[in-house]
């Protein structure tokens, strides 16, 4: 499978502007998401990575307690393409 | 650490009555959990799991694809007990 | 995507004869495993959900404690289907 | 509960001496766990939640594909503590 081509700034732009939360950071799509507690955050962790692992695209990300820091970006790509818009607007499903 | 002793017919009845969908069957506590799907189901599979192993109390549980079958039970007490409450109540605050 | 074809009993028993510890019973793919403890049997659980939704074809599971006993049969085909034997095989591969 | 004190110098030394690939890096307990693939970090990630869930005491990790890389440190007490050696010991076991 060719790796995918990556996105323009505009793009990136469109697509952040239907995704809350989302910045881009040292050209990664961010977020951090907020839980109740590591049981909930946890729990949000499992059903992403059941989605990411099904969609072949994972996240790099950093949990303490509570808290869930996700950067998405294209490795293969060295850059920002389709797939990572497509694993945060799931990332905004599962977290609802 | 002793087993914990079993509960009456009269606080069973007063235990289930609290908790929407949860019958008494073949000695246990019994629910079944719909879901959206699978993703949504083993994530929450995975919250009670770390709540049921941080109390050290544990389900009996039947899953296919969104649907989760739960059967409380206290094995070493030889009935329901009070932990089969607190894990019931537990579940349905997880499953929210 | 139709449904697969079931598989015949000779396709079947050819598969089982290349899995240990794994019956026909009920129709379906049977196995019971176990594991030291409540943890390690739940983490088989997650990688096996994870492998499974990556395939979209998902077990049917029973779990208590430090057991967890499958049926792999393919719903919408109504019987044993080539699925079923890559689902056992990966779960082999995964409880190792 | 009161916060555990925190660990002196040579404690912390003494501890790390039992524990492979662990070391002391910004005033924390730290590795970086490798595995096959994301199945396995993942489902090592489930194993190391439920224990810590159970144990009340939680990492600071990072994830990306196959790589898990862990801090651990005591918040309350704002340094090491027994609790991160008894993690980190946990951890090791079950990465196993």
């Amino acid at each position: 499978m060719a790796a995918p081509r990556t996105l323009s700034e505009p793009e990136i732009a469109a697509g952040l502007a239907t995704l809350p939360g989302w910045t881009l950071r040292n050209g990664k799509l961010h977020k951090t998401f907020q839980f109740a507690d590591f049981v909930e955050a946890f729990g949000f962790m499992t059903r992403v990575a059941l989605a990411a692992e099904a969609m072949g695209h994972h996240p790099e990300w950093f949990n303490v307690w509570n808290t869930v820091t996700v950067d998405l970006v294209t490795h293969e790509s060295n850059g920002i393409t389709e797939r990572d818009l497509m694993l945060a607007r799931k990332m905004e499903a599962l977290a609802g």
